[in-house]
């Protein structure tokens, strides 16, 4: 058992932030208790100046394409695509795959996420790194239609039957890429092949405007329509990537437990595809969860950055600094992205749940004043992922004090910069 | 003389990073010879893995409110000034504003800000702050109308009688608070001071919507013209902070060379201000600076993020990745920002420039792949103000790796999160 001692807890359906003692068991949070309960044998002493937040689940990505990163900056989004990261991506094998997804790996720990979702190829290695960093994932291979669509789906089952549950890290779900890179039909398979073996579904979504012109079926059938018609409105689990243009008035049909948003506030920004209606999004009770998106188009893993962006946004773009509190956006980067990865007990801190979380220094000079009441707001408009001193997943610290246990990161960047030196 | 050995130079007119042994001495940079010039005898050894890039400076601030941070948190504006901000404000004194205003110091400088603009009151505690860290900072007495308008425009007076010139460190503005917080008659007799006494002048424009109906003169005066006939376009320098609502159609009108804009763009989605058209601003030529603004509306005093934010919201809001270039967004974090406050000879790495600047660690995993070309955007997109091992202003290293040689950082802390105390 490790004892965390007199840590500042806070959770996303808590009132308030709580100094407890949280203690870890077989990847478990096993109790958590007034701080003070445990007089000896804390592995962490806080103090009551540390606080022990849920880990960031990291909703959408592609995590390989930190290989990518900083190909074509500042292009047009077609020139990006064609001139740049297609053709560098067609150049991509299992082992670039595995060495860009350590690195990545190493990024997100740093920054405090415990559980990324990933929809790329190669997906095997990224199930292979993965298991070996210790971190969780929700993984899907990104099916793009045509001929070979069905040869995919076969892959994407397969990924599911090989490394589904392994471990407890990781979970598989299906990865149409989108509607309009997919043929209609062979939608309607993956909907099936869904339901068939209870997985849960990962796509992008309204990313771009004017993107539905280019649907197959899109001048017969609305983005709602297409999705019911598909048949994925009963899969175990939808996850809609970006919604930067989802109809206002149909959002109400969003709002259903069994589908949730990954906003990418960066990427949307970075990629000029513009500011998703996450506000209006709120009010409808859609669950709304955050992501990264992929490392060329962010160009940073760092879930805090994304907490941040996506409140500030909200109020500016909407003109109401009252829209989108810190406390809601500490909930979107944690607990909302669990569920659709498969990970329903992880994003909380109680007596049960996963022991995916990281400490942050509150002795930080930004942090000066900060008490049990103003908590968020400290952490996601003052705070960084700089503050960030451990990342625990499953118990396990993967990050403590710029260092990664367990993990060569030397020689993981050093061979990730070589493998980039391929793509180019 | 210190040496910098082998150090990747980016500057805002460079055409691309390049390796150099960059040597200062009081407190200038005395030498940028290529790198392995100096073969003996560096300070710090760079190995071609460390950037060296000029100093942040943040053009527009407020730095005492890092006592109020976290007032009245996701409110609407008037509420929170009426209700959190004013109320607090009131029970400011000089030893407050000191220490709010030196915690504020620890903060910008270990996230590589060497000067600062701001615009406050008891500013010779502001004065007296920096001078004990050593960071260059413009200051200027916040002057709001009223009968005693003429007594703040004769304390500020005094402040750059007391300062201008102080150890090379401090210069002083005049800081007519607003147009709708100042009366037209003392504007002209602020203006022709800052003429009389060769000062130039800071103060907030066009930074809410509708704004200007609150100004004595709206109904009969645009913007430009109260400029014009308030007498300030001959000032030494004008800084107009702010400009979210500055009109497309007039911005020839501030392309002078005696005219910046500091942009604040994450106080003002935070405050629910909106997006300033910087992308426009560029287009017609006119000088944009970066500031942070205060504390208790960021609430973060990091001009890294300011520079992220401003390039990715130009290319979101506008939909156009190709706008607000990462090159341009290190420009405007360093050199558009210095003649405004009088700082001529800071913002390049240039033989007999300034020694103000920071290094960067190129070692961590998110500048995998960086090379001398692309830089920039693994600066402004991937990196942030956590790379910063050591900040240098006037030649000496105020923070390097977590510490701040020369102040003591945690009695600091400790007397602003007592301080704050007072004001709640």
């Amino acid at each position: 058992m490790n004892i965390y001692r007199d840590v500042v807890v806070w959770d996303a359906e808590s009132e308030a932030a709580r100094r407890c003692d949280v203690c870890t068991e077989n990847g478990k949070i096993s109790a958590v208790k007034p701080a003070g309960t445990y007089a000896y044998g804390a592995a962490y002493e806080g103090r009551g100046r540390t606080a022990l937040i849920p880990g960031f689940i990291n909703a959408h990505g592609h995590a390989a394409m930190t290989l990518l990163r900083g190909f074509g900056e500042d292009l047009p989004l077609m020139d990006w695509l064609r001139k740049r990261i297609w053709p560098a991506e067609a150049k991509l094998d299992g082992e670039l795959v595995y060495k860009g997804t350590m690195l990545s790996i190493l990024e997100m720990l740093s920054t405090g996420t415990t559980c990324f979702a990933d929809m790329y190829f190669f997906m095997d290695s990224v199930a292979e790194a993965a298991l070996a960093a210790g971190i969780k994932a929700g993984l899907s291979r990104g099916i793009v239609g045509g001929d070979d669509g069905a040869a995919k789906l076969a892959e994407n089952l397969k990924l599911a039957r090989d490394y589904n549950g392994a471990r407890g890290l990781i979970n598989v779900q299906l990865g149409p890429h989108a509607p309009y890179t997919v043929p209609f039909d062979l939608m309607k398979d993956i909907a099936a092949a869904a339901k068939e073996n209870d997985l849960s579904v990962q796509l992008h979504w309204l990313e771009t405007k004017g993107e539905w012109d280019m649907v197959e079926t899109g001048k017969t059938m609305g983005p709602e329509e297409y999705l019911e018609k598909a048949g994925f409105l009963d899969v175990k689990h939808l996850l809609l990537a970006h919604c930067v243009w989802m109809d206002r008035e149909k959002m109400s049909f969003y709002a259903k437990p069994n589908i949730t948003v990954a906003h990418n506030p960066k990427s949307n920004l970075k990629l000029g595809s513009g500011v998703a209606p996450v506000a209006a999004m709120n009010e409808a009770h859609i669950n709304v969860a955050l992501g990264t998106d992929g490392a060329s188009s962010n160009n940073r893993l760092d879930m805090w950055d994304e907490m941040r962006y996506a409140a500030l946004l909200q109020k500016g773009v909407n003109m109401d600094p009252s829209l989108l509190s810190a406390r809601y956006a500490l909930r979107m980067a944690t607990k909302n992205g669990a569920e659709a990865l498969g990970f329903s007990d992880t994003g909380l801190i109680r007596e049960g749940w996963a022991a995916d979380f990281m400490l942050i220094d509150l002795d930080m000079p930004h942090y000066a004043g900060w008490d049990l009441e103003n908590l968020p707001g400290y952490l996601v408009y003052a705070g960084s992922s700089a503050d960030i001193m451990t990342t625990v997943v499953a118990g396990s610290p993967l990050y403590h004090m710029g260092e990664f246990p367990g993990l060569d990161a030397e020689r993981i960047i050093a061979e990730a910069a070589e493998a980039r030196k391929k793509l180019i």
